[in-house]
């Protein structure tokens, strides 16, 4: 069945697709990255981490994903159930309004990600990761998040599945926000704030710094060594590695057959990125595109000054280079942008861009030159963010307002340069849980 | 365009309207009442208000809609093209797993009024109340809020049509609730706790008693002394009236196309009341059509056991009585289940349920037996939600978990019965910005 383009006056543009337009198959970029995705390595050998090597943390069906270089994989229909009942496919909106107060010829669409029970786009790979952990009878899964947008979803899809969900949560955040982690339990997860005294690294890094704030990187350590440890568990993470990039695919995919809908094609894409998952999600279906010829869109990745794992490379602060995903040193080695797996991001408000490294994808295509990069400064995005909801109606998590912020920069180079082009950016979440950081930012 | 069934296995059934769907007329239940509407009376003369007694505070537009008798009031293009803007029309769902997991035979359903941007059904009459007056030339609206729900939705509607907004909140809400604060401060409300010293009478009320933690009464009186006193102003109210009532009937229209979309007709329609305005929208419909023979369904307000404005009447802690709508005694006197317009609730959880009286609609229904009452407990009311949360993935408000409480113990009824019956609830509204309610009920 076909879904409908909606413009019911000058004043709003809304496309909706059925649910039965929810994709069929993930897209893998892996099939078309120029030279392949450089592989994981063992750290101790350095060579190809094998299928098996993977097995102590993830299931089967999801490493195969992971070294997967097919172009499409095929999404279970229980995924696609599961995705339907928290909300897919979600609506694409003009922000006329927005275009208005900017005075902008350009033309600004927004994927609303927020929409989803857990306010961001992280279900998408967590009900996946949970189905194919679910469908090898894995039991428990562990998992890491900062400011607890990943662990939600984590704990809705296992919620789903019936599965125990277990997350250590960066001890900063688990403190200055507790609404998150009251979702998690709420969905029936344990939460542990990290570093913890639950694990080994924990208490080693505790003992080290009584009073460490944590880090994506120590609570990712402190989730593998508990999956490794309790028996019919594994981990699940929500970003960076190839297998979370591709099952956000329906992102991109969506917007695909929603701005075709309305005969637009995209003329600058943009989406933040922390770990990458969101921005591989929204742009990689347009990448695709573009090598076969049918677009020729700019890929704009926005990320935190403070965080500059892209941008930071042209002044040696981040690297392109073979480096751990996490900070004990516990995950195989990827190449990928970044700033250093001991590196102590600034407590900044967009905790799901406090990650000190970036997806071996979205690192290889900014290598490539095929997607850009761009560092806004905080207040910037909080200003952009209040800007939205005052014409959009619409409250984005701070990650979000980032690309909001690009979105407003690109379109007022487009006023400037008299450009009709067409912005899209991905609106990966809400802000209401995370209204004190707009209260502190915009001195409310 | 004709919407479609979505039922894509046995796991999920979502139904959705397309935009076009959004109902072009409200439905006015003043018209049905046997015997009529009781009229506001001036509480001086004991005479029904005349229409220019309402200009103090209201629109001609808005007072024309108040006192009207017609059955059906078109709905602005203006108006329809914002409610699309905020997401309507909400989707239906059937609670399937939630049925699983209460092994009933009865088939359970719920409307989804937490999508809109701020959470909850409030904007269906904010957008509506806004328009009319911003029609008028009305450059400000003043209002009161507990919770802060209905402070939320009536500044972004005023936002939208470029209105300034001033808000009263409930003192202890203000205190303990910042997140919606911050909320209607990021679409541009001032807004103050009330008692305040921005009024006589807050700052009378503040004199008595300095710890007074407020009331909705005590908000709507400073609310009502802030518009009159200041030039191009008006006041707003959102429930209670029968112009806010009608403005909710679009809840209640979409159900029924929903339903009707999948051959569903409805035995027990349930919903949670404190002015009663979801209560309504959501049932008015159906109670019109039950009239004219097409379905037999019952329809269940459902209240906090520490608030019986309904249910008490047989107790004799509320009657069925002229009073008045606020506590200083500003508003018109208005027929309704009343526990006292000097009632100073206990400060539970779920604040929008708070009030002292009920709708004069709902109220007259209650009164006829076309209607019934139950008061619920807090502490099933939070159980039942985390049940909600668990099975279908939603976060519910602490008001809306009443409905869904009332709805389980519905669904186990018919379990005992045997009895294959159609039970739809009202989600009227999400609980992202309570979860430290939750957290405290639930020892999280």
């Amino acid at each position: 069945m076909v879904g409908k383009v909606i413009t019911k006056s000058k004043d709003i543009t809304r496309v909706t697709l059925d649910v039965e337009e929810i994709p069929k198959k993930w897209y893998n970029i892996a099939a078309d990255l120029p030279g392949g995705l450089p592989p994981a390595l063992n750290p101790g050998t350095k060579e190809p981490l094998k299928p098996e090597e993977w097995e102590a943390i993830f299931p089967k069906g999801l490493i195969k994903q992971e070294l997967s270089t097919d172009r499409f994989i095929k999404i279970p229909d229980e995924v696609r159930t599961a995705l339907a009942q928290f909300g897919r496919p979600s609506p694409l909106y003009r922000a006329r309004r927005l275009e208005k107060a900017l005075r902008t010829p350009a033309r600004i669409y927004y994927k609303r990600e927020d929409l989803s029970p857990v306010g961001s786009h992280k279900p998408n790979t967590a009900i996946a990761q949970a189905y194919y952990n679910f469908a090898e009878g894995i039991e428990h899964l562990t998992t890491e998040t900062g400011a607890g947008q990943w662990g939600s979803a984590l704990s809705m899809a296992t919620a789903y599945f019936g599965m125990k969900c277990t997350v250590f949560m960066v001890r900063s955040s688990y403190d200055q926000k507790p609404y998150r982690k009251y979702v998690m339990k709420l969905y029936g997860a344990n939460v542990y704030p990290s570093p913890s005294d639950k694990t080994a690294f924990g208490r080693k890094t505790q003992a080290e710094d009584p009073d460490c704030p944590g880090s994506l990187g120590i609570a990712i350590s402190e989730a593998i060594e508990t999956a490794v440890g309790t028996p019919n568990s594994k981990y699940s993470l929500g970003s960076v590695l190839n297998h979370v990039m591709l099952h956000q695919t329906v992102i991109g995919q969506e917007v695909r057959a929603q701005l075709a809908k309305i005969d637009e094609r995209p003329d600058r894409m943009i989406a933040c990125v922390g770990g990458g998952s969101n921005f591989a999600g929204f742009t990689f279906p347009f990448i695709y595109d573009k090598l076969k010829g049918k677009n020729d869109a700019r890929f704009i990745a926005v990320e935190p000054e403070s965080v500059p794992s892209l941008t930071g490379c042209s002044s040696g602060e981040s690297r392109y280079d073979y480096d751990f995903g996490d900070t004990a040193g516990m995950t195989p080695l990827l190449k990928m942008h970044t700033l250093g797996h001991d590196f102590m991001p600034d407590p900044i408000h967009a905790g799901g861009l406090r990650y000190h490294g970036m997806a071996p994808t979205v690192s290889a295509l900014y290598d490539k030159g095929m997607i850009e990069a761009e560092a806004l400064p905080q207040d910037e995005t909080f200003a952009a963010g209040m800007l939205f909801t005052r014409t959009e109606g619409l409250i984005a998590a701070p990650e979000s307002c980032h690309a909001i912020a690009s979105a407003i920069r690109h379109a007022q180079e487009c006023k400037r340069e008299n450009k009709e082009e067409v912005i899209v950016f991905n609106l990966s979440g809400h802000g209401l849980l995370d209204l004190q950081n707009y209260a502190t930012m915009l001195g409310m």
